[in-house]
Order: structure tokens, then C-alpha cells, then sequence
């Protein structure tokens, strides 16, 4: 009884979801989702992302949190169009909060849409919100054993990305154990080292994030 | 409806809960539910505190993690009775998960119950256990703007640590701001500031931790 109600929203979830999907689709416009735990620089990752890319690309957020709009001020302050969902108590995002900001942004003025989710390791995983991309951030200070302890979201990411690479001599992270734990629960995912603070190894997520514009503007032409 | 069903599984966790608390109570064990984002310390703070009061009191140890028993295996090093849970998915751990692992621990032998609960800052909140206190820990890479951003969590708290604050000059917190916030959101928590890495503040952890065991043991002798 418990499993037949989780399935009925799960399938409600992903027929919202591939509605958001299409629109997105229609608009040429590349979504990312990205999911970490509280504090990992998911939100630092997206103004540094804006910082590189604006003029060339234009860049619209949709910020998740349980409560606050803390992250969403950051992103208006860097001259972002930016809409806050509060999920009130709620553990991850859902298609339909995405379908809502989507008729709140102007699509056909938008490229690039990011997607912050809410900080949490365990329950985006479970919902797909029309995204072409799932975004798995982790930051060194947590522990490289996270692969093992969370293996839901780490085989959802289609790229892993691991913050705070600037600490490696201070905290116990062993990067390769970190390499080999990813690689385990999803072969296909890229993995790419970066320091939102240094600014170090940003250019191989730019450069991917570039590759994935092209791709989507080049479907959207067809 | 959707509302009802969740106040019908609040209850019955409520009602497990009090079983719990009877338990507990009987047999004059202090038990401490530790609550945290995957990363921030939980288990290092368990085996820190093992490794202070082992033979002042008898300690065992329940862990929560959705997948792997990576922290049961530490305890166990440490020479403690120890009870993995592996949720499976499930965000949080609930009253029946601790009622089933209270029944493969010795009671008797036990004084200090430390639960881990499982990585994440927002599900655990909603779910008593039986618990005499909550702990909520969080750790300066994550943040000083959390308490506003998870306020659930931070208002439920007994007590609050703060972790890795041997990363003080190293990562941007306001140490100040963030006694602000939880004062504001949780005006009784107890706050302490501690690192496990270079044992900095672990005393006044132990010494509240020492007060609390008195006072259940007075109770439980009456």
C-alpha cells in the first residue's frame, strides 16, 4: 500500500517532468540540476558559473531551499532573472515547483538554466525535474566515503563535481579512493576537481558546459 | 489527504518514540540523537567521545546510513557494542528502526546511548526517536547562513556543535553571525565550538555530557 502511493507520485512527478522537458527542449535551452549536500558551494558554483559566462550565454536560476532567499539575493545581485522556491519543510525539488518558476521566467530569452536543488544527499535523487543534466557537487571537508554512504545520487550524476579542491592538504580526502568510489556505482560520470574560492579547474566544467550549450542550440536549430 | 496520512505516520512514530523513551528510561541509559549533513563530523564526534569517557561509562552506538556500515566498522575498532541500520533510501532514521536495535543491544550494560542519525539536515527533524537530547551538528565549511536556511533543524536542537573550527582563518564564517542565528531561531540551545581533528572545545562537550549522564543515573536510582 505504502509502495503503490510512492509509485503514484514518482509517475506523476515524471510525466511533469517530461512536460518540463519539452518546453525546455522548445526554447533551446540547456537545465542543469544541481544537487549537493548543505553547504558544498552549490551556490558558488552557479555565481561563478554566471561570472564566466555572462554575455556569452544568457543564464536564468531557479533556487530551491526549505526556507530563505539567501541564495536567490546573490543571484539577483549578479544581474541574474533568478525565482526562489521555498519548499516549506520539503527535502528536494519536484517537476511541478519547476513547471511553476518556468511560467515565471522568460524562455525565449534564456540559454542556460540552473538549477539549484535543495542541500540534501538523499532525496533529489528521486525526483527528476525535466533536467538534461544531473550535477552531483561534493566538497572535500565531507569525505571522500561518500560515495559509498549516499549511492543513489552518485549513479544518478551524469557529472560529479568536487569543491573546495583548495583544502586537500588540510582536511583527509584521498582524491584517487574518491576517483575509484565514483567510478564504482557510475562509469559513465566525468568527474572534475575545482576550488569555487581559488578559481582552480574551472575551465574543464566551463569548457563542459559549453560543449552542452552548442549540442542543445544545435538541436533547437533543427 | 495527503495530510492526514502523514499526521497517521507522525503518530505511530510518536507512539514508538514514548516506547523507546520507557525503555531507555528503565534502564537509566542517556541516550543522544546526533544529527548532521553528510560530512560534517558525526562519527568522528562519536569516536572522540569514546575515546574520552571509555571506562568512566558503558557506551554503545546505533548508525544510520542508507547504504554501507563504513562507521559501524569504526566503532567496532574502537571496542564498542555498536548497531548498523542501513535505511535503504530512507532519509532519516524513525522510532521502530531504534526500537528493533535497542533489542539487539545489552540494556543493562549500558549507560550512554550515541545515535547517529543518518546525513542530512532536513528529514531527520520530524522524527523523534525516543531520545533524551538532540544534537545537531554542523561544520564551518558548510556555513554560517544554515540556521536560516534549515530553521527546523536548528530549532529542535538541544544542543549545538560547532565542528572543524580548526578551518577558522581557512573558510569564511562569522563565527558570531552564526551564534546570532541560532539564538534567533533557538533561544535555550547550547552552543559548543569544537574540532575533532585537534580535540579544541571537546571538553565542554564531555563536561555537559558527564552532567546529563548524572542526572539520568539520579533519576533512574529514585
Amino acid at each position: 500500500m505504502e509502495i503503490k502511493v510512492l509509485q503514484d507520485i514518482l509517475s506523476a512527478n515524471e510525466a511533469l517532468a517530461r512536460n518540463n522537458r519539452k518546453l525546455l527542449d522548445a526554447n533551446g535551452i540547456l537545465a542543469i540540476n544541481i544537487m549537493s549536500s548543505p553547504g558544498a558551494g552549490k551556490t558558488s558554483l552557479i555565481l561563478k558559473t554566471i561570472n564566466k559566462l555572462k554575455g556569452k550565454a544568457q543564464i536564468a536560476v531557479i533556487e530551491g531551499d526549505v526556507a530563505s532567499t539567501i541564495d536567490a539575493d546573490k543571484v539577483q545581485k549578479a544581474g541574474i532573472p533568478v525565482v526562489q522556491i521555498n519548499t516549506e519543510g520539503g527535502c528536494h525539488l519536484e517537476a511541478n515547483m519547476i513547471s511553476k518558476a518556468l511560467s515565471s521566467l522568460s524562455l525565449k530569452d534564456t540559454d542556460l538554466l540552473l538549477i539549484e536543488n535543495v542541500g540534501n544527499l538523499i532525496c533529489p535523487a528521486g525526483f527528476a525535474l525535466g533536467e538534461h543534466k544531473k550535477v552531483m557537487l561534493l566538497s572535500l571537508p565531507e569525505g571522500d566515503d561518500k560515495p559509498h554512504k549516499y549511492p543513489a545520487m552518485f549513479t544518478q550524476a551524469d557529472v560529479v563535481v568536487l569543491n573546495k579542491i583548495d583544502l586537500r592538504s588540510l582536511v583527509d580526502f584521498d582524491v584517487a579512493a574518491f576517483h575509484q568510489a565514483v567510478t564504482g556505482v557510475n562509469i559513465k560520470a566525468k568527474i572534475f576537481e575545482i576550488s569555487c574560492k581559488s578559481g582552480e579547474g574551472l575551465e574543464e566544467w566551463l569548457s563542459w558546459l559549453n560543449d552542452e550549450l552548442a549540442l542543445i542550440r544545435a538541436k533547437a536549430r533543427k
